[in-house]
């Protein structure tokens, strides 16, 4: 299983008032990560969400941070599916820059119905890419 | 045309590195401050949207801020109709601290059908609405 | 150690288009839990941080989402001291909607200097605001 | 006066229960949009904010919607000084997909002291980039 980095810059309105990117952004920046690790991988989340009315939401997040992002730091975010099991996968993520690891993160996803709501296998499209 | 009153205290993840609420962030309060003017009227947003699969996107905004909010701050939001016509209805609101107007806002929503995204007719429940 | 409740609504722009609160509206709720959880305790977060120019970041996430969050839900966070060292203390969270579990949440937070971002020993009016 | 494209993707995040790209976060867009409009005319925001002790707040928004943009647009956004005085400047913009515009923006900044909050002249390096 390999790694996709995506690359991403700290907005203004990403900092907080003790002048570092406050925590709750960098969920937004790690889903645009899967995103494109998706897209990488030949799943097109948008086109795949709408033609099989399947969602892939987080189900369970753990970051740690070990020192502060900054206005204007262009992040890399190095992701690769760390776990995967019938009924989630988990996404694995190092936010640095530069050398410097800033954040670690594990972000696990199920399979669920758009329509109904309900739990559903990880579909073989999925997985397969998650595998690539 | 009645006023309503919303309350809400600035965030932590409000603020920017400026040390004050991002201009964004009032966005969120004032679309909060026109969903409890609408429950205040007897509309409730949620149950309407699902049951007339219509909706009341934002066209057109127009703030001024004159002076900033800060964290914790709890601010005070007017707002009434200020305008109306077929098509929209405008909410304009000033958003303050004590006495004090920090904001002023003009907020344009529409009605679109949500699965068709075309535009309607304003229906009379929220023309109701917006004249109480 | 004891319980406090926030309370906070759903609004429009935390929704995503799955139809349901997007996973990092929580730590923007949570955060507010925790404010109003020293408040309670005595603990004036922004006069604090101002006149000791610490602050307590999060350095340490973990949130499982069980069942969604919907706009205009009405959520109830129950937030509690769940473990607390000389460098860090942790907040545990559950996030209902009536009866029913919807989130559970531990944000561990540290304490830095503001001017120099260097960590520092949790200070004797933190721990006792988490004691209460 | 010469124009800057900047591209954004929105995200998962960005997107609302009406399945749209949600209001609000075009004023993000448009941010990073300014900062990149200023960093290809030599401003280096975040460090002449620290240098300078200055910043340039928005004082003023006005956007029309036209048309919503999707989850995973790649949006397109021209950028360009529309007016300027001793105390304003009025970046104005077009938020496109392809040929189609969806949104245009005029997004005012004043110039402040950070340490103070008073308004200042506009500096002539602020000034000067807006002229190339």
């Amino acid at each position: 299983m390999t790694v996709s980095i995506h690359r991403v810059r700290v907005g203004y309105a990403d900092t907080d008032q003790a002048g570092v990117c406050h925590h709750a952004a960098y969920l937004r920046f790690l889903e645009q990560a899967r995103v494109e690790h998706w897209r990488e991988r030949g799943l097109d989340y948008r086109g795949w969400e709408r033609s099989s009315r399947l969602g892939l939401p987080v189900v369970d997040v753990h970051v740690r941070y070990r020192a502060p992002a900054r206005f204007d730091d262009l992040l890399e975010i190095e992701t690769w599916v760390g776990q995967s099991s019938l009924a989630t996968l988990r996404y694995d993520s190092l936010v640095r820059v530069g050398e410097r690891v800033l954040t670690e993160a594990q972000i696990k996803v199920a399979c669920v119905g758009l329509d109904d709501g309900q739990l559903r296998r990880m579909p073989p499209e999925v997985i397969e890419a998650a595998r690539r």
